[in-house]
């Protein structure tokens, strides 16, 4: 498959956004019916391009009635065309903004919920926060009066950058470390900074689909790169980063969402030499790492960089709080001032309170016992799981970590109609096309095991298999 | 003055696009030194754009030493011109990044603290949420470990429409509000959703200055309108509106930010039909309502709304808890349904625990209570501001709300100088040049009275004034 098949419906052609400039105008009434519209000329000099491309979009609203011509005089916008915007999708908002895909499926509540890739709140320290927040107010009285610095609180970003140090050999300071509202943000945010329209970017296939939703936004031309239980192919990779050279290379290398896998360590080495060669960043987004069931994961990316091309997301609210939305951004001085301005734009800064609670469960020695009764408790989810599919023919490779199952269905399956019957008796699943920037993966979808418990986990499990089964 | 006069300077020509586009690809190491650029012809074609564009680009890159011409055979990249990023500033990020000129200076710590907008901690119900924080835990037993909905918390957003109903008569449903982490995230939000690059703004002057560094960063072309202590020159307006068909009017009607002023109801309504006329959105930012010092101000703009063209942006969290961070974004839903994806892709939704835990304090009886002493603490404070400064020659309009002044100093006092001998002092203002968008504000600085008490209050204005003085 050509890998720009998709991408190349985001790099619009100019006379494409002649056409859109001029027909945005229309629909919000700046022009209106058998208004005389500026001549090719004078348009073209508007907007400092040829002649020829303003005529092309001219032929293409005259061709779709949208204007007309009079006289061989001029162009003139046709009656009935311009509307109040009430009823317009399109041109009240900015040409990027895209859907948000998986926040669509997540707003059909379900009983039986296996598309939240989120952690059980009833396997959350609920208690133990309820207890202790007071505490919190105690030992910083104003702690809903003050803002945290934009950066995020100090106290958190050295607790975190010891941590690092210590426990992934990262060396780092609390200067290199941003406080963003979560991972989400953190994306966003790095996003914002680093893509320009047009510029490109890679991205694993699958992925998460909020990242491709987000790059989308921010005008990027996509080309996937496929993830394999082995990693990437890092030949294709070059050739990629040699051909098209793409400003960055968002990827999770670890308990990978949606597939589990987990690229190897030698790898990672080789990826970070390609990126520094090529001058492409690479964005690590690594929320699973403490989720796995068998061994420790390699290192981070981040580990092996030395040229500063590694930004690193790191999650820790995800297993802990997700409510809290604190996750931590490492990266070098020559990009942290540009991510401390976007940050402080977008919304001054992460609210402390969240902050210093994190940072006080974070300290304590009840994180470690917690993730520890988090990955026995997963595992058994993800063996339910596991069991309720062995009996059809559906295909997936085990994950030894994460929160997902990656499965793939028979072709004959139609997965459009499996969703929405599955939605009609309260059972939630994301289709794997909305986790593929080609949107290709029609007979896969995620399975997270990691929301409901043991028994729903199954009846659930054992409902969707009936549905699909009469699907066949 | 010429309105467009700044804003021409963002209007980037397209052979200055081109050259950038040259440029960056430099910097970034694409093309390295002796390395041969793509012909005019290949270029121009790749760009989709007239071939003397691009010779006029290469010809300015030529001049500047940046490539150089070989044998007439094609232009090559100049020896010792692109370089490892981490001496870079330019390149590595989106060109619409800007600086964010507020966060720079509130950087700098200060015990006479002029620069905060915001209110002093020790006048916040810290005793009060922190008893009652743990009611929060035992009514929502998860409200760490689950998310909120994207749109903000249900129960908070029927109490806030409830409230606008009932007293401002804004006739809402909770399906017209989306809560946002602070005002400031709610400009973000808009501004990505409304404005694209080459847009027209329209924006107060003076105004909040980090909303002009978010609409520039947007890439957005801005004129600015004179607000006057009667209101806006409607006329003036009415002009911009027709010739420069502008996308929204971003505006602080109510006890504005950083002048005080009161935009008087008849000029409301006017502005609302005019805005529905020429179809620009009008974003009203409304925080500072409820702290007046004489009568309660006019309703918002939003009140007089029927066709949907006012966005409102009320922020709550100011005066109760800052640290919270939370506003509230009102329109109707053929924006709100955009909103939600932007707010969906930017954060994934506001934390539950800060929404809980400012519903309460909004449903209960001391929200109002706690308004009243804000008011007279606040006007003390103003008087004795205003106190210090009468036996100078500097000239304010008296506000009857709001948090600041806006003080004119004499024309021969250097305020580059001034600043940095207060902030060594440590004495911090806002310089009145960051709150312009033509930074022509040379003589007016803006003092905010709000955020340290009465003898500091006291002490640091005598010492802003004595340094001003021996500047003189």
């Amino acid at each position: 498959m050509d890998p720009t098949g998709l991408s190349r419906s985001h790099g619009k052609p100019l006379f494409k956004q002649v056409y859109d400039y001029i027909w945005n105008r229309i629909q919000r009434a700046e022009w209106t019916e058998h208004d005389k519209l500026p001549s090719v000329r004078v348009l073209a000099e508007e907007l400092n391009v040829n002649r020829l491309t303003v005529f092309k979009a001219y032929q293409q609203l005259k061709d779709e009635k949208k204007i007309y011509v009079k006289d061989k005089s001029g162009y003139y916008v046709h009656p009935g065309i311009s509307m109040p915007f009430d009823d317009l999708d399109y041109p009240i908002v900015s040409s990027y903004v895209q859907k948000s895909h998986l926040s669509e499926i997540h707003r059909v509540p379900a009983a039986y919920q296996f598309s939240y890739a989120l952690i059980d709140p009833y396997l959350m320290p609920n208690r133990y926060f309820s207890e202790y927040v007071k505490e919190i107010f105690d030992l910083y009285p104003t702690v809903l009066s003050t803002y945290s610095t934009i950066q995020g609180d100090e106290e958190l970003r050295e607790s975190l950058a010891l941590f690092f140090t210590n426990k992934h050999r990262l060396h780092l300071s609390q200067d290199d470390i941003l406080i963003t509202s979560g991972s989400q943000q953190a994306i966003d945010l790095l996003a914002r900074m680093l893509v320009q329209p047009m510029d490109t970017v890679l991205l694993e296939r699958p992925t998460y689909s909020a990242a491709i939703d987000i790059f989308r936004q921010q005008g990027a031309q996509i080309i996937p790169v496929d993830i394999h239980p082995y990693g990437y192919d890092l030949e294709q990779v070059e050739l990629y980063m040699k051909q098209y050279k793409p400003r960055l290379f968002y990827l999770n290398p670890t308990f990978h969402n949606p597939t589990g896998y987990v690229v190897p360590t030698e790898q990672r080495k080789q990826l970070v030499e390609l990126a520094e060669r090529y001058h492409c960043f690479l964005v690590e987004d690594d929320p699973f790492r403490e989720i796995y069931f068998d061994q420790k994961p390699p290192p981070p990316l981040f580990a092996y960089s030395t040229e500063g091309y590694v930004v690193y997301i790191r999650s820790f609210s995800k297993y802990v709080a997700p409510g809290l939305r604190i996750a931590a951004v490492c990266c070098r001085p020559s990009l942290m001032k540009h991510l401390f301005t976007v940050k402080s734009l977008a919304d001054n800064g992460t609210p402390l309170l969240n902050q210093k609670m994190f940072l006080h469960y974070f300290k304590s020695k009840r994180l470690q016992q917690h993730i520890m009764k988090l990955q026995t408790a997963l595992n058994i989810r993800k063996s339910i799981m596991e069991k309720e599919l062995s009996r059809t023919n559906w295909t997936w490779d085990s994950p030894t970590g994460g929160l997902n199952l990656w499965v793939q269905l028979p072709d004959s399956i139609a997965m459009d109609m499996l969703l929405a019957k599955s939605l009609e008796q309260s059972i939630s699943f994301v289709p794997g096309t909305i986790c593929d920037p080609s949107k290709e993966a029609t007979s896969w979808i995620r399975l997270s095991y990691s929301y409901i418990n043991e028994q729903k986990l199954s009846t659930g499990m054992k409902m969707l298999i009936d549905l699909a089964e009469q699907l066949l």
